[in-house]
């Protein structure tokens, strides 16, 4: 696919003497590279901007969650590596945890399981594990934009398989056994999904799980928003389907979920087989995962669950007002309603720009940070993210923004 | 090189299906595994066990340090990703301690400088920006396990330049350059080196310089124990040769200095056009330092320094503590004094045992974790290595065990 770099569309030239060429072809996420430029353009004109780009939640921490990490810097094990997998008593209530959100029978916390420096971490131990160079991991087209960069970045190729937008970005099995090659190694894919909101039924996530089975493939499931859904969907995980269990790779996070993302900190689970492995690519990019981050999630899943009930509601009381707002733009706007995560991928009106650089402009005339569709994969383009996990106040500034600036078009 | 897993000596089977051939290459590095035998074989048998294993400080966190914590709580920002570089704030102060450590004059920390979830990922980074697959990195035979880890993962090959340990694991630059190779890309050390304690020469530092000039390489220079040293030995940076600061990667580290081990934070410093490249594998792999950890080592560095002072006396006091007591075993070992770090890598005189299972002996009978010399390289296969990092009480204990040990042999 073409680089689709925000930072090279504003005009950087990047370095070539030196740089392996497998960098060359990644970029920093777009959704990252956004709040990059944004810093730049707020320090150098004065401007300040408003932010429906990186998925940041504008609650803090829970303070039942800080109590608990006051009290570790107490313990001299806080300033310490942990247990290179974590520590134990954070691995066992991750297995409980799972056992009863995922309805599965048995989990050994000691092998099964791995402490993470947050799960884009998990994910990339999990790609570097299974493929080698050139092999090929099926991915959907749009998905969370790092994973293709954690693909090629490990030397495989991304494979692009697109999900239909009308009806809610729907999976085409069909598709995925049309792209399968014998270097397809694995398929990776973000449930709930970012950025489109999709949430996979129980028969999508049944024909993944036979294709994984027939190919001999690794299903890399990131679950990152599995705790957020709308409208009375269920989370369903491959990992409790016994007999591919061996298989998938589940990728967790506690930074949504409860407020960390700063902390870096999550989890991957799967067979015991397979976290032998990636406990040696973890070792050789991270060592640990940071102490005081796993003491924070002992808290967390220790602590009573009254605050994700309480994110939850105020994060589905913003989608209701982000829809609204993208409803009253309809001239420009039109999308699919999310039914999990914090995202809208909204198919934009405006001829004759593609996504990279209507996300600058944006950025530039309305002071509103969005990301560019193409960043999610091919099928991508044309569209522009919102994130919703923003404080519902700044949702109506940037909606002012945005219309003024949509006024002036 | 064969492969040198402690787990695997001790008879554990890997699972080879779905398993990337890269990734079968690698192991944990046996400073960690160390320490996970260590933990089961404590459960397994209630027994205590001393660990002369991973260098861990002794020390708790600095008070300064965990009050610039707590405050850092009551922000809401510690909650969040910082901007994916690290935060600016702690760029300018890491740019301000490199200028006046290092005798650099300008520094520009916005561009230069990154912030990484520890000193293990800025070197993950680097290399998997200066290397594709099947490209040569030069490293010291011994050196830090992890780095060779590290090139394999990205599927380099890492190209061993054996030192000289009579006189003190002197560098023989003759090697060097008989191994340079055209796919030859960098050469990687850690200096003051871990394992060996050895503490690079201007005239050493020079002539790295030069090939790397001559040749087109990336230095990458593992500054970790920059500020331990003895006998009034100086550490020098390549970084601080004008000439070649376009092709050297400093990276650095916070965990040691400061008893932050745990928090996972460290940076690295080069050219702009290699940071440009370096950030987007940050972002693949970590997204970011974690922010309650940059809020750490922006209060280390803001603070008073004495705490530091205080940690290289003590770690001078037990080096000697911990030679003298290897003085006391010349029937069984012998070493070169260490000029900085906290590591001894003892030559033992035990015929016909490698050091992978030597190490286990020593942790399975005398209940004392020593490090195999072959993890750093085939240069050090008859050697263990030794951390005085522990508490003095510690290396009592552990050479009494040892002796005890040493007199039923």
């Amino acid at each position: 696919m073409e680089k689709h770099s925000v930072i090279e569309a504003s005009g950087h030239k990047f370095r070539t003497n030196n740089i392996s060429s497998r960098v060359q072809k990644i970029v920093i996420s777009p959704i990252k590279e956004m709040s990059i430029l944004a810093d730049e353009f707020m320090e150098k004109t004065g401007n300040d901007v408003i932010s429906f780009g990186q998925g940041i939640p504008h609650f803090d921490t829970p303070e039942y969650i800080k109590e608990g990490i006051i009290t570790a810097l107490k313990e001299i094990s806080t300033a310490k590596y942990t247990l290179e997998p974590g520590m134990t008593e954070l691995r066992e209530l991750i297995a409980e945890f799972l056992k009863s959100s995922r309805n599965i029978k048995n989990i050994d916390a000691k092998k099964e399981i791995m402490v993470t420096a947050g799960c884009q971490e998990a994910v990339a131990c999990s790609i570097a594990t299974v493929i080698d160079e050139g092999d090929e991991v099926l991915l959907f087209s749009p998905d969370y934009a790092s994973h293709i960069e954690q693909i090629i970045q490990f030397g495989g190729v991304p494979i692009f398989v697109s999900l239909e937008e009308k009806n809610g970005w729907i999976l085409k099995i069909k598709e995925i056994n049309q792209k399968i090659t014998d270097r397809t190694k694995a398929i990776i894919f973000s449930n709930p999904s970012n950025p489109t909101g999709a949430v996979l039924t129980e028969k999508e996530i049944n024909e993944i799980a036979g294709v994984a089975k027939k190919h001999n493939l690794i299903i890399i499931a990131d679950e990152t928003y599995d705790f957020l859904l709308y409208d009375g969907k269920k989370h369903l995980s491959p990992s409790s389907l016994e007999d591919i269990r061996d298989r998938v790779i589940l990728c967790g996070s506690f930074s949504k979920k409860y407020a960390l993302t700063g902390y870096r900190v999550g989890y991957a689970f799967s067979d015991s087989g397979i976290i032998d492995h990636m406990l040696k690519v973890h070792d050789a990019i991270a060592i640990c995962a940071p102490a005081i981050s796993q003491k924070a999630a002992i808290s967390a899943l220790s602590g009573s669950q009254d605050s994700v009930v309480n994110f939850v509601e105020k994060l589905t009381s913003n989608r209701e007002l982000m829809c609204k707002k993208l409803d009253e733009m309809k001239n420009l706007f039109e999308y699919q309603k999310p039914f999990g995560a914090y995202y809208i991928l909204v198919k934009y009106k405006i001829p004759e720009i593609d996504s990279l650089n209507l996300a600058l402009k944006i950025l530039y005339e309305a002071h509103v940070i969005t990301i560019p569709g193409i960043a999610f994969g091919p099928t991508g383009e044309g569209h522009i993210r919102f994130s919703f996990a923003c404080h519902p106040k700044e949702i109506e500034e940037g909606f002012k923004r945005l219309k003024k600036w949509a006024d002036n078009l």
